[in-house]
């Protein structure tokens, strides 16, 4: 159990790392697991947009969210005027993002790597530097 | 040294809870004190503003602000396109909350209790509630 929580923990670090070497100011909530609140993972911010991030880093191939981590993580988003992003850190692999619509099951949601891969943005794609380069394909 | 971080931790946390019972959104920042990038104490917001708030609690009479807290906190303010704002809680007062211009002096940043009466915001002001009583005054 603290090895898990100690992997969650890296992730998040490293996720947090990587805002920042884009100019994302980036922050992890304390106490997100266990607040009476509903807290995400992480915040990130520029001057444009704000994420809300449940962060999940997992060796298996499937990631699960639960019903009531969804809609924490929603509530907190609307309130906070915030996206709400799951970011998952399948091992040996980079970091997909995916809204909720994406991981939604008939029992609640979850996704397979390989339908991150499919559905998922990649970081650059998140922070929207490849919608930039889609653009400048048009123009 | 321990007592005074705990004094500090308790205010946050009752500064967190008086946010959420207005439906503010509001977390504490993980490691605000000891991270490498410049990181404020609380994120605050709704769906119009976000307030990123360095907090104070102290038994003096006189609060200051380093000058490195102060470009943090704006800096980090920039980044995540936030308001940045000084809560600080003497003791047996209420929260006052100071724009760090309000608080500049030769040396650095430092506000005592009455001046903070006099030019800092309390909690109901600084989400918005005074401002709206006054600009119905108007109306």
């Amino acid at each position: 159990m603290y090895w898990m929580k100690q992997k969650g923990s890296n992730a998040e670090r490293e996720l947090v790392r990587m805002f920042w070497n884009k100019k994302w100011a980036c922050c992890r909530v304390a106490g997100s697991g266990s607040a009476p609140q509903a807290l995400p993972d992480l915040l990130a911010g520029n001057t444009l947009r704000r994420l809300a991030i449940e962060c999940k880093a997992t060796g298996k191939e499937k990631q699960r969210i639960s019903v009531s981590q969804a809609k924490q993580l929603i509530k907190f988003s609307q309130m906070f005027g915030a996206e709400p992003w799951i970011g998952i850190r399948f091992d040996r692999e980079e970091w997909y993002f995916l809204m909720l619509d994406d991981m939604k099951t008939e029992k609640g949601y979850s996704i397979s790597l390989s339908n991150a891969k499919l559905k998922g943005l990649i970081f650059d794609e998140l922070i929207g530097i490849f919608r930039q380069e889609r653009l400048e394909a048009f123009s």
